[in-house]
């Protein structure tokens, strides 16, 4: 069972009741959209087509309320949802937020989580538009994204690499897997302050809003986003198109930071980079140059599977459930 | 720990893993949208806006694994969403499905709830279009409906009902909560055979497809569903339009088979009409003739709140989480 830390003091979700605490989620994440049925997003642009993807978060698997704050969780979820928006080369517009929780969550726990969902859809124009909330035994979050995809190119599928294409990638490589690594190892207190920064990749993970729209209009025909881990995210990509993917080791080498984390932690950094996942760094095939934020980490071969400089990597097993 | 009767044989999710399972649900409920970061709906008719809602169902909550088949609760789950996307006077032309299971949940049982969604989106012919599956100790599936609403119309909102109007319904009152009153006296195998409709509007309750968009197109102006309780669905309705509904008791009195069934439990069946959510039967304010399927039930009147025949009602306490 979830404990939930003292500093989330005040009542309860058993104690106020739904409708209370769907109140304090509004006023947290406040749309005008929200509050009827369902909720009508705005007039469509012409030509314009919906994205939608959803994603789960389960405390204790996704996510500890010892470590994150409500906020980073609700940041977590929509930028988890949203790469997968702009993984299609569309722009993200709306979220919509299902709860399950014990009647012991304080209503402050879950106002934060909206306020954190509020925050970061804010930074992509987009609000939270509807939701659920009810009772369960676990903390379960799920949030659903809906996009927007305009104009007539065809949206960035898994299936359209293509042999000579550059992959290019918007966004850090292994610092979600090293966050976790530290967080293990310390708890958040006591993670030493020089690798904040990577704490708050894995806890808070940032994309900058749009990157996928461009990448989408400066010539990409494939992408997807590192959620799973680089390896297996590439693979996947590599499958569906009939290509291989060749990473150049030296564009994907664990940054400084990395390296210190591991040393501290007597843990190899190239496995952080190779296998670690939810960094959401978008991952673009394109045979242009590589767009405004990307940059170029490996090539579409006419072979099979994802290699490193020509080799079978170290680590490539990504996060799976079960 | 919800415990799977045994004619769910076969694996388990913790034996063959969550590709494996993705595709028996894929494959379940077939979609060509299916399978990449997000899916891409069709190009929208101009001057149409999506709608979005969302619902959670956990079992042992909202469905028990011992009362219904997973068929079953992938209908319920649909129908429960798509309720709120016609209650706008929308179409459904999509679903998501995020799922949280336990490892030793049978994927038998996953499939089974994916057929079940794929067929009752079908008559509507909407598709299971993404989803998310992960691990965790309850069994929660989050489904999450979307819509187009075409047109200029403006869409049903709760706010909108106005005094002279009559209420129009579209669906039974008060079935799914006497079928839930006899499960939970015989449990599924020994409920009387005269009562398998009541169960079965419990269990995998239908809404005929296309009727909130006729309400919308013949008159109506505010519109929900019965799914927290007739009086408190409408009685929300009320508020928001600052209005008052007056129920003809003659309108929707218990009808034979609910007769039965409160003699047989000794319960009052008016309870069941009145407080008993979850039939997802339309609810719809409009000045003019009931629109096909439709029925008077209440006239929209200058006052405040829900009453029967001028009088407080016997039962209005709904379905409330926590």
């Amino acid at each position: 069972m979830t404990t939930f830390p003292a500093r989330y003091a005040g009542p309860t979700l058993g104690e106020v009741g739904e409708h209370r605490a769907i109140e304090e989620i509004i006023s947290a994440a406040p749309s005008s959209r929200n509050g009827d049925d369902a909720a009508v997003l705005s007039h469509a642009s012409p030509n314009s087509r919906a994205v939608a993807t959803t994603d789960m978060l389960i405390e204790g698997r996704h996510f500890k309320v010892e470590w994150s704050t409500p906020e980073e969780v609700g940041c977590k979820a929509i930028v988890q949802n949203f790469a997968d928006v702009e993984a299609m080369g569309a722009r993200p517009l709306a979220a919509l937020l299902a709860i399950s929780a014990p009647p012991h969550t304080p209503v402050s726990y879950i106002r934060g989580v909206a306020a954190g969902i509020a925050d970061r859809a804010g930074e992509y124009s987009a609000e939270l538009v509807g939701g659920d909330l009810t009772s369960g035994a676990e903390l379960v979050l799920s949030v659903t994204a809906i996009g927007s995809l305009g104009g007539s190119l065809p949206e960035l599928t898994l299936d359209r690499a293509r042999p000579g294409q550059r992959i290019v990638a918007h966004g850090r490589l292994g610092w979600s897997a090293a966050g976790l690594a530290l967080l293990d190892r310390f708890g958040r207190e006591n993670v030493p302050a020089e690798f904040t920064e990577l704490v708050e990749a894995h806890c808070a993970p940032r994309l900058n809003p749009g990157r996928g729209v461009i990448a989408r209009a400066t010539g990409a025909t494939a992408m997807t986003d590192n959620s799973d881990g680089l390896v297996a995210d590439l693979g996947i990509m590599a499958r569906r198109s009939g290509v291989g993917i060749d990473l150049h080791s030296s564009a994907v080498e664990p940054d400084e930071l990395l390296l210190r984390a591991g040393q501290l932690l007597d843990a190899d950094p190239w496995e952080w980079v190779l296998a670690g996942g939810e960094d959401h760094t978008l991952l673009a095939a394109t045979a242009g140059d590589p767009p405004s934020g990307f940059r170029s980490i490996a090539r579409v071969t006419r072979g099979e599977g994802v290699t490193v400089d020509g080799l079978e990597p170290a680590y490539g097993h990504g996060w799976v459930s079960f």
